[in-house]
């Protein structure tokens, strides 16, 4: 049965894959991997990121030392102009996939919602 | 260029709507709901996740006690059958959106796992 789900979802697959959103992000990520100051700024951003979000989710406490170092480096990153313009290109490829997302899980919302 | 793939995403909604994966979910919620015991229980249980989750999420650190508790409202819910019976197709639904979203999101994942 569910075959067709994922045929289906290899159609989004592949439409991404073609998608505006997914061409300019490769282009910006490919310009900032070909430049090496950006790209050791962007993988130190990355880092910082990770490292975050693992802390989180593993329910550890992050210290206002630990935001306030990540808050400055989103600063620094942003200032830098290849990385800005892969962080913009990022932003709009994660609207597509929100929105995407949303609607594939819209049947479990609505299943959820009600009576809840 | 992204309409062509918010279509697709819609195409991927209604297979979900229509697979055997989904409509096993909605009976079984549908009994579990229809059921005054078991729909208590069942909120119960789905209180305590989300408090745990927020708390999760917010980096707000969660106590021996809280898992405790966690752990044996899951053990009990597990031994209510309709629960049970619900859980399990929760599970299986779950593994079909996690494909689906293994599926969207590999253009993404082929991108970034490059020259990394």
């Amino acid at each position: 049965m569910s075959v067709n789900v994922y045929d289906l979802a290899y159609t989004v697959e592949k439409g991404i894959r073609e998608s505006a959103e997914y061409a300019e992000l490769k282009k910006q990520y490919e310009a900032v991997m070909a430049d090496e100051n950006a790209r050791t700024m962007f993988h130190n951003f990355r880092d910082i990121q990770v490292k975050l979000q693992e802390k989180q989710m593993t329910g550890q406490e992050i210290t206002d030392e630990e935001v306030l170092q990540a808050q400055k480096t989103v600063a620094l990153v942003q200032q830098h102009d290849l990385i800005s313009k892969l962080m913009d290109a990022e932003q709009r490829m994660s609207v597509v996939l929100g929105d995407v997302n949303r609607i594939i899980t819209k049947p479990l919302e609505e299943l959820y919602g009600t009576q809840g």
